[in-house]
């Protein structure tokens, strides 16, 4: 059971929008280039932040990518659902009404001890998840490697 | 991203092996049955589980499986590892190191931001699963069913 590639391009690529200057959309070739990423496999992960309310998209010669609000109420279970949906990995198909000894579906009301400790474990995954911004993803990263972006953008920018 | 069927399969089965008699191995067809599961793909669920030890097999005419050590001891986090592996859902591929903004090894010696979070996810994830044991499974289990599962192997070994 893997995450898709999409879900760290697009952790690291929003992590770089919010440090863009304000109004300035960033392009997928440029997203691509930066991360040395194939540019039309980034097609389908940002076209579901933008479906998500994550991103909005402009088109035209400066056309791109923005963050949609602010960094600080964008999570990363909000980017990494986003990408990869937010179906549990655990469905429960209810085994416990098949076969031999199987219940009655009066008596299952409720969902059983696996469904129940499994759903936990899903949630304290999302809560560990829910618990991290955007702006703590920026703040983690080198102070070094955010002047470099500053100045790749400003560069882009004045060229 | 989800869990192949085998975990909620092996959850279950593990739970009623441990409500089986001392010393009574369980057959594969007898699991199949009772939760009314496709026998054959049992095998190779069944087969990880003991290899991982959480469950002995036996052979010959009264073979089949059963816990290798006590119920307590085994945990639900043994058992879903065990069908899905252990290898974490994220995989950071280093996209910092890559393409124009591409950062030199030697400053990559730690994981980065997005990595260190998805993995403390994850490990909140096992934390999790690691909490309960077979025992607790069991427990929950409604006490009119025990009993059933408990008549059904007495018929079985006496039949």
């Amino acid at each position: 059971m893997r995450f898709s590639q999409g879900v760290e391009w697009m952790l690291h690529s929003v992590a770089l929008l919010a440090q863009a200057p304000a109004g300035m959309a960033v392009s997928r070739r440029v997203l691509a280039e930066h991360y040395g990423l194939p540019e039309p496999y980034l097609a389908k992960p940002l076209k579901a932040l933008v479906r998500a309310g994550i991103l909005t998209a402009s088109s035209g010669p400066s056309g791109g990518f923005r963050l949609a609000g602010r960094p600080e109420d964008i999570t990363v279970l909000d980017i990494v659902e986003a990408v990869e949906g937010t179906s549990p990995p655990f469905i429960c198909q209810e085994i416990r009404q098949q076969g031999t000894a199987g219940l009655s579906p009066a008596v299952c009301q409720k969902p059983c001890a696996v469904a129940t400790m499994m759903d936990h474990a899903h949630q304290a995954w999302r809560a560990s998840l829910r618990g991290i911004t955007v702006v703590d993803l920026v703040k983690s990263t080198p102070k070094a490697i955010r002047d470099r972006n500053r100045a790749d953008f400003a560069a882009r920018l004045s060229g």
